[in-house]
Protein backbone atom coordinates (compact mmCIF):
# COMPACT_ATOMS: atom_id res chain seq x y z
CA UNK A 1 0.00 0.00 0.00
CA UNK A 2 3.03 2.36 -0.05
CA UNK A 3 1.76 3.44 -3.65
CA UNK A 4 -1.35 4.98 -2.01
CA UNK A 5 0.49 6.59 0.56
CA UNK A 6 2.86 8.89 -1.90
CA UNK A 7 1.42 12.06 -3.17
CA UNK A 8 -0.41 10.74 -6.32
CA UNK A 9 -1.42 13.25 -8.09
CA UNK A 10 1.95 15.15 -8.86
CA UNK A 11 1.61 17.79 -6.11
CA UNK A 12 3.93 18.39 -4.29
CA UNK A 13 4.24 15.85 -1.43
CA UNK A 14 4.74 18.38 1.53
CA UNK A 15 1.13 19.27 0.51
CA UNK A 16 -0.65 15.98 1.08
CA UNK A 17 2.25 16.32 4.18
CA UNK A 18 0.59 18.83 5.90
CA UNK A 19 -2.67 17.78 5.53
CA UNK A 20 -1.89 14.21 6.89
CA UNK A 21 -0.54 15.84 9.58
CA UNK A 22 -3.43 18.35 10.47
CA UNK A 23 -6.40 15.46 10.25
CA UNK A 24 -4.28 13.15 12.37
CA UNK A 25 -3.77 15.80 15.24
CA UNK A 26 -7.60 16.76 14.65
CA UNK A 27 -8.76 12.88 14.46
CA UNK A 28 -6.55 12.42 17.67
CA UNK A 29 -8.05 15.41 19.66
CA UNK A 30 -11.42 14.82 18.83
CA UNK A 31 -11.60 11.17 17.93
CA UNK A 32 -12.29 10.23 14.00
CA UNK A 33 -15.70 9.41 14.30
CA UNK A 34 -16.25 13.08 16.03
CA UNK A 35 -14.03 14.74 13.50
CA UNK A 36 -15.25 16.94 10.67
CA UNK A 37 -13.73 17.89 7.33
CA UNK A 38 -14.32 21.45 8.25
CA UNK A 39 -12.37 20.48 11.68
CA UNK A 40 -9.44 19.68 9.27
CA UNK A 41 -9.95 22.77 7.18
CA UNK A 42 -10.08 25.13 10.07
CA UNK A 43 -6.73 23.73 10.96
CA UNK A 44 -5.06 23.87 7.87
CA UNK A 45 -6.90 27.59 7.47
CA UNK A 46 -7.83 26.63 4.25
CA UNK A 47 -11.45 25.41 2.29
CA UNK A 48 -12.79 22.66 2.32
CA UNK A 49 -12.93 22.19 -1.08
CA UNK A 50 -8.82 23.09 -0.86
CA UNK A 51 -8.79 19.44 1.13
CA UNK A 52 -11.66 17.51 -1.29
CA UNK A 53 -8.89 18.69 -4.19
CA UNK A 54 -6.18 16.24 -2.24
CA UNK A 55 -8.32 13.38 -1.42
CA UNK A 56 -11.72 12.12 -1.65
CA UNK A 57 -12.91 12.78 1.92
CA UNK A 58 -12.51 11.85 5.65
CA UNK A 59 -12.11 8.17 4.98
CA UNK A 60 -8.83 8.18 2.53
CA UNK A 61 -7.52 10.85 4.20
CA UNK A 62 -7.54 8.20 7.41
CA UNK A 63 -6.36 5.34 5.50
CA UNK A 64 -3.48 7.76 4.42
CA UNK A 65 -2.49 8.05 7.72
CA UNK A 66 -2.88 4.61 9.21
CA UNK A 67 -0.92 3.38 6.28
CA UNK A 68 2.01 5.46 7.47
CA UNK A 69 1.98 4.03 10.71
CA UNK A 70 1.84 0.54 9.12
CA UNK A 71 4.29 0.80 6.20
CA UNK A 72 6.97 2.25 8.86
CA UNK A 73 6.42 -0.57 11.61
CA UNK A 74 6.45 -3.84 8.16
CA UNK A 75 9.88 -2.09 7.16
CA UNK A 76 11.03 -2.67 10.47
CA UNK A 77 10.75 -6.45 9.95
CA UNK A 78 12.10 -6.84 6.73
CA UNK A 79 14.98 -5.62 7.88
CA UNK A 80 18.09 -7.91 8.40
CA UNK A 81 17.84 -7.38 11.60
CA UNK A 82 14.51 -8.88 12.14
CA UNK A 83 15.09 -11.51 9.59
CA UNK A 84 18.56 -12.88 10.26
CA UNK A 85 19.83 -14.55 13.66
CA UNK A 86 18.80 -15.53 17.24
CA UNK A 87 14.59 -15.06 17.47
CA UNK A 88 15.62 -13.52 20.84
CA UNK A 89 17.90 -11.09 19.11
CA UNK A 90 15.60 -10.57 15.86
CA UNK A 91 12.49 -9.99 18.67
CA UNK A 92 14.69 -7.33 20.06
CA UNK A 93 15.22 -5.86 17.05
CA UNK A 94 11.56 -5.24 16.48
CA UNK A 95 11.04 -4.24 19.42
CA UNK A 96 13.64 -1.58 19.03
CA UNK A 97 12.37 -0.52 15.77
CA UNK A 98 9.09 0.21 16.54
CA UNK A 99 9.40 2.10 19.71
CA UNK A 100 11.70 4.39 17.00
CA UNK A 101 8.68 4.13 14.95
CA UNK A 102 6.04 5.19 17.34
CA UNK A 103 8.68 8.13 18.45
CA UNK A 104 9.43 8.87 15.10
CA UNK A 105 5.65 8.77 13.68
CA UNK A 106 3.86 9.37 17.14
CA UNK A 107 0.48 10.80 15.92
CA UNK A 108 0.18 8.25 13.40
CA UNK A 109 1.40 5.21 15.35
CA UNK A 110 -1.42 6.88 18.06
CA UNK A 111 -4.69 6.94 15.76
CA UNK A 112 -3.79 3.36 14.28
CA UNK A 113 -4.03 1.93 18.05
CA UNK A 114 -7.19 3.69 18.59
CA UNK A 115 -8.99 1.95 15.65
CA UNK A 116 -11.60 -0.30 16.51
CA UNK A 117 -12.78 -0.91 13.18
CA UNK A 118 -16.13 0.56 12.61
CA UNK A 119 -14.91 1.07 8.53
CA UNK A 120 -13.58 -0.61 6.13
CA UNK A 121 -10.15 1.63 6.38
CA UNK A 122 -10.39 1.01 10.37
CA UNK A 123 -11.04 -3.07 9.83
CA UNK A 124 -8.49 -2.96 6.67
CA UNK A 125 -5.85 -1.43 9.24
CA UNK A 126 -6.80 -3.77 12.19
CA UNK A 127 -6.31 -6.81 9.34
CA UNK A 128 -2.56 -5.52 9.18
CA UNK A 129 -2.02 -5.02 12.79
CA UNK A 130 -2.91 -8.37 13.22
CA UNK A 131 -0.53 -9.36 10.59
CA UNK A 132 2.17 -7.68 12.31
CA UNK A 133 1.38 -9.22 15.63
CA UNK A 134 1.61 -12.61 13.93
CA UNK A 135 5.40 -11.51 12.91
CA UNK A 136 5.98 -11.10 16.78
CA UNK A 137 4.28 -14.03 18.13
CA UNK A 138 6.30 -15.85 15.41
CA UNK A 139 9.30 -14.29 17.10
CA UNK A 140 8.46 -14.87 20.72
CA UNK A 141 8.01 -19.13 20.06
CA UNK A 142 11.27 -18.89 17.90
CA UNK A 143 12.77 -17.34 20.35
CA UNK A 144 10.73 -20.00 23.30
CA UNK A 145 11.64 -22.95 21.42
CA UNK A 146 15.65 -21.87 20.94
CA UNK A 147 15.73 -21.41 25.17
CA UNK A 148 15.60 -17.99 25.10
CA UNK A 149 12.23 -16.47 26.40
CA UNK A 150 10.71 -18.56 29.21
CA UNK A 151 8.85 -21.18 28.36
CA UNK A 152 6.17 -20.72 31.15
CA UNK A 153 3.84 -17.74 29.63
CA UNK A 154 2.78 -18.53 25.99
CA UNK A 155 4.24 -16.98 23.05
CA UNK A 156 0.48 -15.27 22.41
CA UNK A 157 0.25 -13.72 25.72
CA UNK A 158 4.06 -13.11 26.05
CA UNK A 159 3.80 -10.81 22.57
CA UNK A 160 0.08 -8.99 23.73
CA UNK A 161 1.83 -8.37 26.97
CA UNK A 162 5.37 -6.76 24.81
CA UNK A 163 3.70 -4.89 22.77
CA UNK A 164 1.05 -3.75 25.61
CA UNK A 165 4.01 -2.06 26.87
CA UNK A 166 5.76 -1.03 23.59
CA UNK A 167 2.00 0.50 22.52
CA UNK A 168 1.36 2.23 25.91
CA UNK A 169 4.28 4.76 25.45
CA UNK A 170 1.84 6.30 22.97
CA UNK A 171 -0.09 6.95 25.92
CA UNK A 172 2.61 9.82 27.61
CA UNK A 173 6.13 9.33 25.59
CA UNK A 174 6.67 12.84 24.08
CA UNK A 175 9.89 13.05 21.37
CA UNK A 176 10.78 16.92 22.64
CA UNK A 177 11.06 15.63 26.20
CA UNK A 178 14.48 14.54 27.58
CA UNK A 179 14.27 10.54 26.95
CA UNK A 180 15.73 10.57 23.82
CA UNK A 181 13.90 7.62 21.48
CA UNK A 182 17.24 5.19 21.63
CA UNK A 183 17.03 5.80 25.32
CA UNK A 184 13.35 4.96 25.84
CA UNK A 185 13.86 1.52 23.32
CA UNK A 186 17.06 0.38 25.97
CA UNK A 187 14.32 0.75 29.07
CA UNK A 188 12.24 -0.82 27.08
CA UNK A 189 14.38 -3.65 26.12
CA UNK A 190 15.83 -3.62 29.93
CA UNK A 191 12.49 -3.70 31.74
CA UNK A 192 10.91 -6.37 29.44
CA UNK A 193 13.55 -8.91 28.52
CA UNK A 194 15.29 -9.06 31.94
CA UNK A 195 12.50 -7.53 34.24
CA UNK A 196 12.21 -5.43 37.12
CA UNK A 197 13.44 -7.11 39.72
CA UNK A 198 17.06 -7.62 41.00
CA UNK A 199 18.72 -10.80 41.91
CA UNK A 200 21.19 -10.62 43.44
CA UNK A 201 22.72 -13.77 43.10
CA UNK A 202 22.65 -12.40 38.99
CA UNK A 203 23.30 -9.40 38.84
CA UNK A 204 26.79 -9.05 39.24
CA UNK A 205 27.13 -12.19 36.57
CA UNK A 206 27.33 -10.71 32.70
CA UNK A 207 24.05 -11.23 30.94
CA UNK A 208 24.22 -7.93 28.53
CA UNK A 209 21.74 -6.29 29.03
CA UNK A 210 22.63 -6.21 33.06
CA UNK A 211 26.19 -5.54 32.72
CA UNK A 212 26.14 -1.94 31.34
CA UNK A 213 27.43 0.77 33.47
CA UNK B 1 -15.34 10.73 46.09
CA UNK B 2 -17.71 7.40 47.39
CA UNK B 3 -20.72 9.55 47.90
CA UNK B 4 -21.05 10.70 44.78
CA UNK B 5 -20.71 7.18 43.36
CA UNK B 6 -23.92 5.70 45.43
CA UNK B 7 -26.86 6.23 44.16
CA UNK B 8 -27.96 9.70 45.80
CA UNK B 9 -31.44 10.00 45.55
CA UNK B 10 -33.06 7.12 47.29
CA UNK B 11 -33.54 4.97 43.72
CA UNK B 12 -32.85 1.42 43.72
CA UNK B 13 -29.41 0.76 43.13
CA UNK B 14 -29.74 -1.28 40.24
CA UNK B 15 -31.54 1.14 38.28
CA UNK B 16 -28.27 3.32 38.36
CA UNK B 17 -26.35 0.60 37.75
CA UNK B 18 -28.14 -0.18 34.72
CA UNK B 19 -27.33 3.20 33.07
CA UNK B 20 -24.05 3.72 34.03
CA UNK B 21 -23.20 0.28 31.90
CA UNK B 22 -25.59 1.64 29.25
CA UNK B 23 -23.31 4.84 29.27
CA UNK B 24 -20.04 3.78 29.54
CA UNK B 25 -20.61 0.81 26.55
CA UNK B 26 -21.86 3.85 24.49
CA UNK B 27 -19.30 6.21 25.76
CA UNK B 28 -16.12 3.41 24.66
CA UNK B 29 -18.26 2.74 21.39
CA UNK B 30 -18.84 5.95 20.30
CA UNK B 31 -16.03 8.06 22.15
CA UNK B 32 -17.56 10.33 24.24
CA UNK B 33 -17.69 13.73 22.72
CA UNK B 34 -19.72 11.83 20.01
CA UNK B 35 -22.16 9.93 22.18
CA UNK B 36 -25.40 11.49 22.58
CA UNK B 37 -28.11 11.66 25.65
CA UNK B 38 -30.09 10.03 22.89
CA UNK B 39 -27.70 7.75 22.27
CA UNK B 40 -28.05 6.32 25.76
CA UNK B 41 -31.48 6.27 26.17
CA UNK B 42 -31.66 4.15 22.84
CA UNK B 43 -29.23 1.51 24.43
CA UNK B 44 -31.88 1.54 27.51
CA UNK B 45 -35.18 1.26 25.68
CA UNK B 46 -36.21 4.33 27.59
CA UNK B 47 -36.65 7.89 26.93
CA UNK B 48 -33.97 11.11 27.71
CA UNK B 49 -36.23 12.80 30.52
CA UNK B 50 -36.31 9.03 32.28
CA UNK B 51 -32.38 9.09 32.51
CA UNK B 52 -32.36 12.87 33.55
CA UNK B 53 -34.58 12.01 36.28
CA UNK B 54 -31.32 10.11 37.66
CA UNK B 55 -28.52 12.43 36.35
CA UNK B 56 -28.15 15.60 35.53
CA UNK B 57 -26.39 15.01 32.14
CA UNK B 58 -23.29 13.33 30.15
CA UNK B 59 -21.18 14.87 32.45
CA UNK B 60 -22.54 13.27 35.66
CA UNK B 61 -22.80 9.56 33.87
CA UNK B 62 -19.03 10.44 32.80
CA UNK B 63 -18.36 10.95 36.72
CA UNK B 64 -20.29 8.32 38.27
CA UNK B 65 -18.41 6.03 35.63
CA UNK B 66 -14.80 6.92 35.71
CA UNK B 67 -15.02 7.35 39.87
CA UNK B 68 -16.42 3.86 39.83
CA UNK B 69 -12.78 2.79 38.32
CA UNK B 70 -11.02 4.90 40.26
CA UNK B 71 -12.34 4.02 43.80
CA UNK B 72 -11.62 0.62 42.82
CA UNK B 73 -8.17 1.16 42.23
CA UNK B 74 -7.37 3.12 45.17
CA UNK B 75 -9.37 0.77 47.04
CA UNK B 76 -6.47 -1.80 45.85
CA UNK B 77 -3.93 0.57 47.14
CA UNK B 78 -5.18 0.78 51.16
CA UNK B 79 -5.73 -2.73 51.38
CA UNK B 80 -2.20 -4.46 53.95
CA UNK B 81 -0.88 -5.60 51.37
CA UNK B 82 -0.23 -2.38 49.92
CA UNK B 83 0.50 -1.45 52.68
CA UNK B 84 2.67 -3.02 55.16
CA UNK B 85 6.10 -5.68 54.36
CA UNK B 86 8.72 -4.84 51.66
CA UNK B 87 8.54 -2.39 48.72
CA UNK B 88 8.55 -4.71 46.04
CA UNK B 89 5.64 -7.61 47.35
CA UNK B 90 3.56 -4.72 47.86
CA UNK B 91 4.00 -3.51 44.49
CA UNK B 92 3.26 -6.64 43.15
CA UNK B 93 0.26 -6.71 45.23
CA UNK B 94 -1.02 -3.12 43.39
CA UNK B 95 -0.14 -4.88 40.15
CA UNK B 96 -2.16 -8.02 41.09
CA UNK B 97 -5.06 -5.69 42.21
CA UNK B 98 -5.32 -3.37 39.28
CA UNK B 99 -5.09 -6.39 36.79
CA UNK B 100 -8.45 -7.80 39.15
CA UNK B 101 -9.97 -4.15 39.31
CA UNK B 102 -9.32 -4.03 35.07
CA UNK B 103 -10.83 -7.76 34.64
CA UNK B 104 -14.01 -6.93 37.18
CA UNK B 105 -14.77 -3.60 35.70
CA UNK B 106 -13.45 -4.01 32.45
CA UNK B 107 -15.26 -1.29 30.29
CA UNK B 108 -15.26 1.70 33.53
CA UNK B 109 -11.50 1.24 33.24
CA UNK B 110 -11.30 1.12 29.15
CA UNK B 111 -13.16 4.44 29.65
CA UNK B 112 -10.88 5.77 31.96
CA UNK B 113 -7.86 4.94 29.99
CA UNK B 114 -9.18 7.02 27.33
CA UNK B 115 -9.66 10.19 29.39
CA UNK B 116 -7.70 13.05 27.54
CA UNK B 117 -9.05 15.66 29.74
CA UNK B 118 -11.19 17.85 27.57
CA UNK B 119 -13.68 18.84 30.55
CA UNK B 120 -13.19 19.76 34.30
CA UNK B 121 -14.83 16.00 34.66
CA UNK B 122 -11.89 14.65 32.88
CA UNK B 123 -9.48 16.53 34.43
CA UNK B 124 -10.61 15.58 37.60
CA UNK B 125 -10.17 11.86 37.10
CA UNK B 126 -6.70 12.44 35.39
CA UNK B 127 -5.70 14.00 38.77
CA UNK B 128 -6.52 10.82 40.31
CA UNK B 129 -5.13 8.87 38.26
CA UNK B 130 -1.23 10.66 38.63
CA UNK B 131 -2.34 10.14 42.44
CA UNK B 132 -2.62 6.68 41.94
CA UNK B 133 0.46 6.92 39.61
CA UNK B 134 2.08 8.44 42.40
CA UNK B 135 1.49 6.00 44.37
CA UNK B 136 2.75 3.37 42.18
CA UNK B 137 6.31 5.20 41.55
CA UNK B 138 6.98 5.34 45.49
CA UNK B 139 6.07 1.81 45.33
CA UNK B 140 8.79 1.49 42.81
CA UNK B 141 11.30 4.02 44.56
CA UNK B 142 11.27 1.89 47.41
CA UNK B 143 11.78 -0.97 46.42
CA UNK B 144 14.89 -0.01 44.39
CA UNK B 145 16.25 1.74 47.74
CA UNK B 146 15.66 -2.21 49.33
CA UNK B 147 17.40 -3.24 46.39
CA UNK B 148 15.00 -5.23 45.11
CA UNK B 149 14.37 -3.22 41.31
CA UNK B 150 16.99 -2.37 39.44
CA UNK B 151 18.43 0.75 39.62
CA UNK B 152 19.22 1.30 36.16
CA UNK B 153 15.71 2.39 34.60
CA UNK B 154 14.58 4.69 37.59
CA UNK B 155 11.36 5.06 39.39
CA UNK B 156 9.49 7.05 37.47
CA UNK B 157 10.10 5.36 33.95
CA UNK B 158 9.61 1.87 35.35
CA UNK B 159 6.28 2.21 37.05
CA UNK B 160 5.15 4.39 33.64
CA UNK B 161 6.32 0.79 32.10
CA UNK B 162 4.55 -1.38 34.16
CA UNK B 163 1.67 0.35 34.30
CA UNK B 164 1.58 0.84 30.72
CA UNK B 165 1.68 -3.19 30.33
CA UNK B 166 -1.04 -3.49 33.31
CA UNK B 167 -3.37 -0.80 31.03
CA UNK B 168 -3.24 -2.54 27.86
CA UNK B 169 -4.94 -5.61 29.09
CA UNK B 170 -7.78 -3.58 28.47
CA UNK B 171 -7.38 -3.17 24.32
CA UNK B 172 -7.57 -6.96 24.31
CA UNK B 173 -8.18 -9.12 27.72
CA UNK B 174 -12.21 -10.54 27.74
CA UNK B 175 -12.72 -11.83 31.01
CA UNK B 176 -15.53 -14.80 29.33
CA UNK B 177 -12.43 -16.02 27.61
CA UNK B 178 -10.35 -18.84 28.61
CA UNK B 179 -7.41 -16.94 30.79
CA UNK B 180 -8.45 -16.69 34.08
CA UNK B 181 -7.85 -12.79 36.00
CA UNK B 182 -5.68 -14.52 38.35
CA UNK B 183 -3.71 -16.31 35.30
CA UNK B 184 -3.58 -13.09 33.85
CA UNK B 185 -2.15 -11.62 36.57
CA UNK B 186 0.57 -14.38 36.96
CA UNK B 187 1.70 -13.66 33.68
CA UNK B 188 1.48 -9.99 34.16
CA UNK B 189 3.92 -9.76 37.20
CA UNK B 190 5.81 -12.71 35.54
CA UNK B 191 6.88 -11.43 32.58
CA UNK B 192 7.46 -7.62 33.99
CA UNK B 193 9.03 -8.25 37.50
CA UNK B 194 11.59 -11.41 36.40
CA UNK B 195 11.54 -10.62 32.69
CA UNK B 196 10.70 -12.96 29.52
CA UNK B 197 14.18 -14.28 28.76
CA UNK B 198 15.23 -17.01 30.49
CA UNK B 199 18.77 -16.86 32.13
CA UNK B 200 20.11 -20.67 32.25
CA UNK B 201 22.37 -19.62 34.44
CA UNK B 202 19.94 -18.34 36.87
CA UNK B 203 16.17 -20.23 35.79
CA UNK B 204 17.27 -23.26 37.95
CA UNK B 205 17.80 -21.37 40.92
CA UNK B 206 14.79 -21.08 43.45
CA UNK B 207 13.50 -17.72 42.92
CA UNK B 208 10.12 -17.38 43.48
CA UNK B 209 8.39 -17.00 40.40
CA UNK B 210 10.28 -18.93 38.42
CA UNK B 211 10.55 -21.95 40.67
CA UNK B 212 6.62 -22.70 39.76
CA UNK B 213 5.87 -25.41 37.51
Amino acid sequence: MTDVAAPRRGRPGNSLESLLDAAVAVFNERGYEAASMEDVAGRLGVTKSAIYHHVSGKGELLRLALDRALDALFAVTTEPGASTGRSIDRLEHVVRGSVRVLAAELPFVTLLLRVRGNTDVERDALERRRRFDRVVTDLVRGAEEEGDVRPDVGPALTSRLLFGTVNSLTEWYRPDGDLSPDALADAVVTTTFAGLRTDRRTFATESPERSTP
